[in-house]
Parts: structure tokens; sequence; C-alpha cells
């Protein structure tokens, strides 16, 4: 629904569509500046025959991050490629029980028919040893493969729980896959000299990765320390040519952002886009394009 | 570059983001009317390490179709999934000396690992006997795969040459996979008492197929006759939940169906975005979204 109250359906159900602008995806990551969504049809996908989850660790980050850019590279269609340091593997083992060794780690899924996922998982074995991975964990039972991925599901929880009453922080840069050590590297020097900690989580197959700062939001120094921090980690992404957000979004704590990385252009278009849809300014005012 | 003449970027080598509103996909397919697109990065692909193609025929459109939405549903990742009908294998044979039987034909390629390749191979041809497929005629070889897809891709020249010197008259919509044959059955029911003739190729495992009417410029009837057919499909494919083109785009040629596919209110919303960026109304005027 528009700002002045018209009802809009920006697609059909077929597949491809050349009609004209795109507005769902122009609407999709507006965060309600453009209007309100109050219908969304989204695509079902069948259940794969078989699918497979492991728990794979290696002695660094490097390596880790350097198996799954071969994955990509081989094209071995995964369903989930996630990266948790040791850091953060000793976090999930205390909230969550668990007992995998506390390195650097890579939590897999593969889907699809028996004999594909059998071929996926050979190869991306390869791979894994081919850069130090150790003790694979297998899941292929659907009880084994939710307990693994509430151990990944709960890492925010687990963050937090070790320092009680804090504020989590989290931060959300994504960059190229080939860069994706190099901005892993460059946060972890900064905080290695910071009085703040963080373990870090990767969405690494798409370069998207995640500290989480467990601050006290009463103390001044923490939270100008995270906010620094912060900033260091998005201008370093935005060198490397990546992006301020992967996934969460603008809103108003990453507005001074969007000039730097998009240009002052760029962002004069979005802002047109935005004054000709919503031209009294009533949706979301402040955010995500007002800078 | 902006009807203004200034030059913006419209996203960076991050695999996703969330900054802002979508540039890149509201460009894409805005037919010259919102700028002038002067430069472009694609991602690259490995090559995988084995391709296969096939060609596999059916006793009728139906059962083709029915083998196309039954591995879509099995989730079996298709390189390439094309149909060709009956009167179009009879035009490819002729033009392009080749022998394939003359029926309701899928052109299929797989790509994978050998071991994937081999599987989805394995699934393809149950599913194809299922429906009544036969003969299937692989090209594992590139030379054999060349030629195989050198007859699909000279589909549209050969259908020209059975006419010499008519103008060739492509339609294009796309309706949702599930009412393809739908589709296919309304406008063959409608050519049959047609004045005109046209075979059907379809890229069908996005259910989007064309019709191509060669047809004599100078003929009134013929030109009045396929305008007619061409309104009659889109109406169909729009009742059907479909699109007025799934890949060939509005121009002015299909402007007058923009309200019959979005709704008033979304064209108006499309109209306001054009305003916005292009408000002298200098780039492709008349064209995509003037309505």
């Amino acid at each position: 629904m528009t700002p002045d109250g018209e009802i809009v359906q920006t697609g059909t159900r077929a597949r491809k569509s050349s009609a004209g602008y795109d507005l769902t995806r122009l609407f999709v990551g507006s965060e309600g500046t453009l209007g309100v969504i109050t219908e969304v049809s989204v695509r079902l996908y069948g259940m794969p025959e078989a699918m497979s989850a492991a728990v794979v660790n290696f002695p660094s980050v490097d390596q880790a991050v350097s198996a799954v850019i071969e994955t990509v590279q081989m094209g071995i269609p995964m369903a989930r490629i996630e990266l948790l340091d040791a850091h953060y593997m000793q976090l999930v083992n205390a909230y969550s029980k668990t007992d995998y060794p506390e390195r650097d780690t890579l939590f897999l899924e593969f889907h699809g028919s028996t004999a594909a996922v059998a071929d996926q998982v050979a190869q991306m074995r390869t791979i894994c040893d081919e850069h130090g991975g150790g003790d694979f964990q297998w899941a292929e039972q659907e009880e084994a493969r939710n307990r693994l991925w509430r151990a990944r599901h709960s890492a925010y929880y687990a963050a937090l729980a070790a320092r009680p009453g804090a504020l989590g922080f989290t931060t959300d840069v994504c960059v190229p896959i080939s860069r994706l050590a190099e901005a892993i590297h460059g946060v972890r020097a900064q905080v290695a000299q910071s009085i703040l900690d963080s373990p870090i989580l990767g969405h690494v197959g798409d370069g998207n990765f995640h500290l989480i700062f467990c601050v006290d939001p009463d103390n001044r120094a923490e939270m100008d320390e995270v906010q620094r921090l912060n900033a260091a980690l998005v201008t370093h992404a935005l060198q490397l040519g990546g992006t301020c957000t992967g996934e969460h979004g603008i809103g108003t704590g990453k507005l001074h952002y969007m000039r730097q990385e998009h240009g002052d252009a760029a962002v004069a278009l979005m802002q047109r886009v935005k004054q000709a849809i919503d031209p009294k300014n009533l949706f979301n005012p402040g955010k995500t394009v007002d800078c």
C-alpha cells in the first residue's frame, strides 16, 4: 500500500517478466519508506530426497575461507555454509552443551538426490582435506541435523549469555568472497587492540559476516569503542569492494555510510524515488535514504 | 548515466546487500527510459566438470510439459530445458538437415560433477518414461552438443525460411508453470481456426513460450490477424496469472497491456519513478511506462 493509500500488486505468478519496472525489487529492502507491504507470496520448493549436514574444523579462518572459496569456484551446490570462529565455538559449546572442537569451524548442509548429496559430500571432503580440515561430524537424520543447526542458530544467545545484562551489538558487512579472509583479518587485528572482544560468525558462501560485541550500554567508553570498531570494519569492507550491510539494512544507524558506499549521484537517485512515491515524507521518515 | 548526465554505480562486488533501494534491478528492464547503461559487470561461473545434452520426444505437448513440471517439482537442477512442438521439429529438420522425430520435443542439458550429471540424467529418464517420452538422443561431447543446440538456436530462422520474404512476428507470454499446458492449448485452438499458422517454442522451465508467425507485411488481413491472435494469447496468459512479456519487453507494442497486467496504481507508481528520474522525458519517450 503506497502513501496515497493505493493498493499495488507488484508482480504475477510467472517466474519471469519484463513488463515495466521491477516494483517488487524496488520495495524489497526499502524498509517501509515507500509503502507498507500488506501481502507477500512466497515460492515453495519440494523437500529434497536427501539432506546431510556436517561440522568440520580448520587450523585457521584463512583455511576455512579458502575451502569455501574453492567450493564456490567448483560450483558445488551448497544448501548452507556457515563459519563460526574458534572463539564462537567455545561460546556455543558452553551454551548448547555440545563438545565441538573449539577451532575455526564450518557448518555445512547438502541437499539433493541421494547420489548427488553423496557426490557433493565427497568433493567437499576432498576440498576440506586440502585445507587442513579435520574431524568431520556428520548428521544425516533429521534429529541430528536439527541439533547441529540449533547449536548454530543459538549462537547469538550464546554470545549474550557469556556476559549477562550486556547489549548485543551486531556488525553486518558483506565483501566479495575473494576478499573475505582479508576483511576478517582486518577486523580481528582491530579487535585484538581493543577493550572489547567479539566472536565472528559468517554466511561465508555470500561473503557476509557478523561480529557480536556484548557491551554495557551504560559504559560510555565501550559504546564509543564499538562504534569506532564498526566504523573501521565498514570502511575496510567498502575499500574491499563490499557493502556496509549484507542483510540487516540501513535504518538510521548506517545512514552516514550511504554516500560513502553509493556516491552522491546514486543517493540522489534513491531520494528522488522516495520523494516521487512519498512526497509528504510520511513513511519511515529519516530512514534508509534520508542522508 | 542518468538524464542529468550523472554517472551512477548501482551496486558493489558483494553478492548481497541491503544498503538502500536496489537501483540495479530498477534499471534492468527499464528499456533505456531511466538512463543509459554504459558499463556492466557480470558474474562468472566455472565450467562444470560434466555436461550432457539430450533430445527426447513425446506424444503430446501435454506430456512434455507434465515431464517438465515434475522435473521442476523434484528439484532436479536442469541447465536448460526447451520445448519445440512437432510443427517446429519439421521446420528444424528441413532447415538444419537433422533427422529428429517430428514430434513434440524437449531439448535438455545437465551440468555438474560426473556423478551428479549421471544421476540427473537417470532421474530425468525415469520421469520422461512415465510421460511417454521416447528415443532419447544423447550428446555428451562438445561437438555433438553444439550441433544439437545449433539446431535449437536456428529455430527462428528455420521458421522464416519456410516462407521466404515473410516478416517474423514473435509472441512472448510467460505463465505459472502449472498453467503452461493450458496456455499452449488455448493459443493452439485459436491458431487452428486462423488463416495463420505458427510453431511453438518454449523456455518451459520458466513457463515462457513463443509462437513465431511468418506474415506478409503487405497483407492487411494477415497483419490484423496476427495482432488479434497475440491479443487473445496475452489476455489468456494474464487470466492464468502470467505476464504479457517474459523477456522481450514492453517497448511500444505492449504498452496497452501494462494497465491490464499491473493495474492503474502500479502503472502510476512506475510513471512517478520515470518522472522523478527523467522529468523532461528525454530518454526513450513513449516507451515502457508511457501508457
